[in-house]
């Protein structure tokens, strides 16, 4: 494909993004979509040999960015302040889109577990590795001392996980930051240990 | 409406519930509905107007049945056996269905919040009448000196539905109990103080 085709091709991915999550994969339609990229039929289908590929391609690169995200965007020199960095930015992330289009990831597992089975399983990797890596981070915070050992650093990761996605259905729902902002600040109360390699570990 | 009138009414709204339990109630469609209840489409828009007053009151009624669980189904003597109670029965409800359908009330959330105000609202009730009644169990939880008391009562019930509802989704999309088990475990451990009266207070 030439340089133009490659350019088409990124435009409807992009153009379609906002359609994939706030309607979601189902209820976009062939025309939701040639409305939104302004391309015709014949040039989406080229590119794209249904509906579905086109879906399942977006998912693809959004999954794509956001392990990149996890990888290379956190800030900090500590393992703590790296999963302090991820809540601050997942916040940061959702409040700046007003609360619009939740989690991609997170709509696309209620929306499709059940019934598109493409879907549900690039889905579930998604949210494998997803825990594998804030696992990876919360076992060298757990050896810093500066997050709760009372659980694996994989469950946690899991409620991690399970906390932010029911914060931003929350917000989404009320379209108000106050409960995902609620959400990760309980989860900083429960996870962190105030002032680690210090004689005070948590109590209360 | 006579009697028979009202058996196929409340016959469509129960062959409807697995429809708009899996598929959501914009992927369903009136053939799915039709092949669903065995009604004829004048039966069908006779009881309903359209698809969304079906959806609407199926939704209407789904929560009723969620709020008296809440008011009379939980099991024990003192808030916090309640909340306890309230916990393993909502893992004994997804166990059972095999963590298909998942949350009908966080599906819809996700599903409506940006493109269906009518789904959306009731939905946002729902939640709120949600976090009130576990808000009330939560506070007088904490006055036994059972709960963690570092937040409010409603910020924690907040927090309970957002661990509850991730913990469902990663269940229904890996199809295997345990995430939601493990997110159930972790908020016990979490929130719940053990041996409440004695001098022991939480300390790791």
């Amino acid at each position: 494909m030439g340089f133009k085709g490659e350019k088409t091709r990124k435009k409807i991915l992009d153009d379609a993004a906002h359609l994939f999550r706030t309607k979601g994969f189902g209820a976009t339609s062939i025309n939701d979509l040639l409305e939104a990229t302004g391309v015709t039929k014949g040039s989406l289908y080229f590119h794209f040999p249904g509906k579905d590929d086109l879906g399942l391609e977006y998912l693809r690169q959004a999954s794509e960015r956001f392990m990149d995200f996890i990888d290379e965007g956190l800030e900090g020199d500590t393992a703590a302040q790296k999963l302090d960095s991820f809540l601050r930015l997942a916040l940061d992330y959702h409040r700046g889109r007003g609360f619009v289009g939740g989690c991609l990831f997170g709509n696309t597992a209620l929306e499709t577990s059940d019934t598109a089975p493409a879907f549900a399983q690039m889905t579930a990797e998604v949210f494998l590795e997803w825990k594998r890596k804030l696992a990876a981070i919360i076992a060298h915070a757990q050896d810093e001392g500066a997050i709760h050992q009372g659980r694996t650093a994989e469950s946690l990761a899991e409620f991690v996980i399970a906390v932010l996605e029911g914060g931003i259905m929350q917000s989404r729902l009320h379209k108000t930051e106050e409960p995902m902002n609620n959400c990760i600040e309980t989860l900083r109360l429960m996870l962190f240990i105030p002032n680690p390699g210090s004689d005070q570990r948590r109590s209360h």
